[in-house]
């Protein structure tokens, strides 16, 4: 950032400026834009400013400043979430964390790093991997987001069916509190720490509980071996009854991801195609990984359930190139809609895994109700569904339908005992969708435990949870 | 229990009498007696009253009605906990769930079973077994200990580093609050619900926050095999330096236990000897599974590395009854205590990994300082030590020095960045020495949370914080 001269009388942005620098802080309205909102698109707000720390001591200051004088604010890392929760709804001073992206330490005898939150989450693992060593959590942004923010949606990834997500990888916290006091928790990597599990309770809090300056995470020694597997279904069932199948046998992989047919279509499209039929209606990217010994036995069962389930072809990865190849096809999946839509929703729904034909079905259904395609490319191993609803924002009402028809796919999950967000967050988002599957006394006892850290609901507000009294048909599975 | 006619005026005896049935309640002195201590035997009170609920509401009655008039109240399940966490400090009303023992539902398509608190441990195992699934976390006392208490203390054993503890596998809660209304948790054994984490903030939270009445838990396919390796070492740092590097090789074993001189002398001389030599220092048990495949690689390996550190001799079990001996060997090691002494105390430190070799030189310091040997029986994969203090409560003087001995043990733990708490909770016992690792900040944001959702501190109050004002030394790492 280069240094400019302050041009306003704002006494707030002065004070702000005071305390980062007056390189670190953004007030004009053409730099502000960029900061209007996130991955989701939908809401767009103008913070009031935008600060830049570089460490948590000015972290701390920025919320102190904030709390005494009243102003709404909020914490934002690259920006990449897909629910809206870096939103400034209320006009908030958006707290950014990008300069706080030093690499701390790395500890190999315990297995762990400390990390600013603004550091990405890929580079993590690059930083490691010449030892042997990688950072599990791996969302699809994992070359630009960072580990603040996934710790503040608690991300997931497609591997988290075998490693678990970024909760199950968080040792410690450094927390700046919503009135600038400034706690640690679990800050060395105990596995079962006494007292309540703050560390759980704010991983996953969507930025509304405290601001992440300080991040002790779980580093995995890499799989001395891993195979990867593609296999084209004519029947979207048969690969449903696959995934079932894999995981009865015993078989943990570490990804089972499925596409159907229209993301099929889009993936083929766009960046990185790999050559996939347009006629199957499903494939399955299926990996495993661990000791060199079983992974070959493992490999055959899976080919084999796979024959059993009428797969038309089966693959084996025959290297690191053709394997990196599929996945790059997979982890662009989501944008790759852009070529054959203008516009397209995320939805991020968790279903019970036998459940999976069903509310497949389902989807197709609220599709053809809406007249709007959605493509499916997901978490098959543990039920977290994404369908993509496919839309035209300038078509007018179109942007209405489409947040309506991926609401109803919420529904179909929780309806079948499943959950509204498998990774992505609530954020804005699915504030109103939590009626789903909370009732008002459990809502309650989440908003009690936010007023508690959050007494003048400063930070991060109106995010998270639904609005009281707004009413929304409440289906329980 | 035997039908019985109710021999009291107290009207709140009455009152309970009539929610749980008279021949459900104890108020006697004489049947109370059995009720004023868990496994953390050092201090000991008498309830007002024990009631045995049969279901939900009737324990959402009973809380109900001591909300209203203001008694003390707490949740009990087997008694097995070795903190105090059950004890009724303050002559609460202890509602026993033992008669909630009921194995709800079994889902093994969706690896997930239902329970009632009361359901022990063990049991769950056991139902699912003949079907090729089990219930991981093994505390040494599962064949009696409850699920229910195991959710209360997040409670480990020595399979969990692996497999995780407690709150890894609790996928879902039915909770009574304090106020007697009733929430449901993650009933649906969602990876990552929306909201803030409630489902790891009541697991383990000591009985402080709720009453557990309906638990969901993940079950898991049995490995397919399991070699077990039993290592006899000269030197303590060698058995101390196996554990690095086999952890260093990147092998996960399912349970890495180690067992110290007194350990071995009071195992041999106890119910379960397999004759282990009486002039080693230290012996490791180390188990492996997973897949057959790569398990004779892994074994190998593992006797590589003892050789490399001097093993005195090592040996792999060759039947599953030679596992099974070894195993109730080392699982019975508490109790064995009673072998060479008249009472003994039971800690339970963590500490990174690499610090083992430094931090049981010390508790052999303190050990020499107070006169009052220490045996060492002890997860020593994750660190988590169990430094035995062996005393003779009939000598004056000597229960309080066994006391400050175990509080010195858990502050050299802390001081290398470790915990006073692995799997055994605070409790009572440990409530002050939480200073070691929390500053006042870290401790009232948790209180603030129990006083939320415990707004009347009649649950299971006077623990798991320290009595405020009163003053510990506090030493960080």
């Amino acid at each position: 950032m280069r240094k400019k001269a302050l041009y306003t009388n704002d006494p707030h942005i002065q004070a702000l400026a005071q305390i980062v620098g007056e390189e670190a802080i953004l007030y004009r309205k053409e730099d502000l834009i960029a900061y209007d909102c996130d991955g989701f698109t939908v809401h767009r707000h103008l913070p009031k400013a935008v600060v830049f720390p570089k460490h948590t001591a000015e972290v701390a200051a920025v919320v102190k400043y904030c709390h005494e004088h009243d102003l709404p604010f909020l914490a934002r890392g690259a920006g990449t979430g897909l629910s809206g929760g870096a939103i400034p709804l209320n006009g908030e001073v958006v707290i950014s964390l990008v300069r706080m992206k030093r690499l701390i330490s790395v500890d190999l005898e315990n297995r762990r790093a400390v990390v600013e939150p603004g550091f990405v989450n890929l580079k993590l693992t690059n930083s490691v991997a010449n030892r042997g060593y990688y950072y599990a959590p791996d969302p699809s942004s994992q070359y630009c987001c960072t580990i603040g923010g996934n710790v503040a949606e608690n991300a997931g990834g497609a591997h988290c069916l075998k490693y678990g997500v970024t909760t199950n990888h968080i040792l410690g916290l450094e927390v700046v509190l919503p009135n600038g006091e400034m706690i640690e928790i679990g800050e060395n990597g105990i596995l079962d720490p006494p007292g309540y599990d703050l560390l759980g309770l704010l991983t996953g809090s969507e930025g509304t509980l405290g601001i992440v300056t300080k991040i002790t995470v779980r580093i995995l020694k890499s799989p001395e071996a891993k195979q990867t597997v593609l296999a084209y279904f004519d029947r979207v069932n048969d690969a449903s009854q696959t995934v079932s199948d894999i995981i009865s046998a015993g078989i943990v992989p570490a990804a089972l991801e499925m596409m159907d047919q229209t993301a099929i279509e889009a993936v083929e499209a766009a960046a990185f195609p790999v050559g996939h039929p347009n006629d199957i209606e499903a494939l399955l990217l299926i990996e495993v990984d661990g000791i060199s010994a079983g992974i070959d036995e493992q490999i055959e069962e899976i080919l084999h359930i796979c024959r059993t389930r009428n797969v038309r072809e089966v693959k084996v990865a025959q290297d690191e190139q053709e394997r990196a190849k599929w996945w790059a096809n997979r982890k662009t999946g989501f944008g790759a809609m852009g070529a054959i839509s203008p516009d397209y929703l995320v939805q991020d729904g968790v279903i019970p895994r036998s459940k999976l034909p069903e509310v497949l079905q389902q989807i197709q259904q609220i599709s053809e109700k809406y007249g709007l395609r959605i493509a499916n490319i997901f978490h098959a191993g543990d039920g977290n569904l994404h369908p993509l609803v496919l839309f035209d924002s300038e078509k007018p009402g179109e942007t209405e339908k489409a947040l309506a028809a991926g609401s109803e796919c919420l529904q179909a999950c929780a309806a079948v005992g499943g959950s509204i967000t498998g990774e992505h967050g609530v954020g804005i988002e699915k504030k109103e969708e939590m009626r789903f599957i909370f009732t008002d006394e459990e809502i309650t006892a989440q908003t009690n435990i936010r007023d508690v850290f959050n007494r003048k609901n400063l930070l991060n507000a109106g995010k998270l949870f639904p609005t009281p009294g707004r009413c929304v048909e409440v289906k329980r599975a």
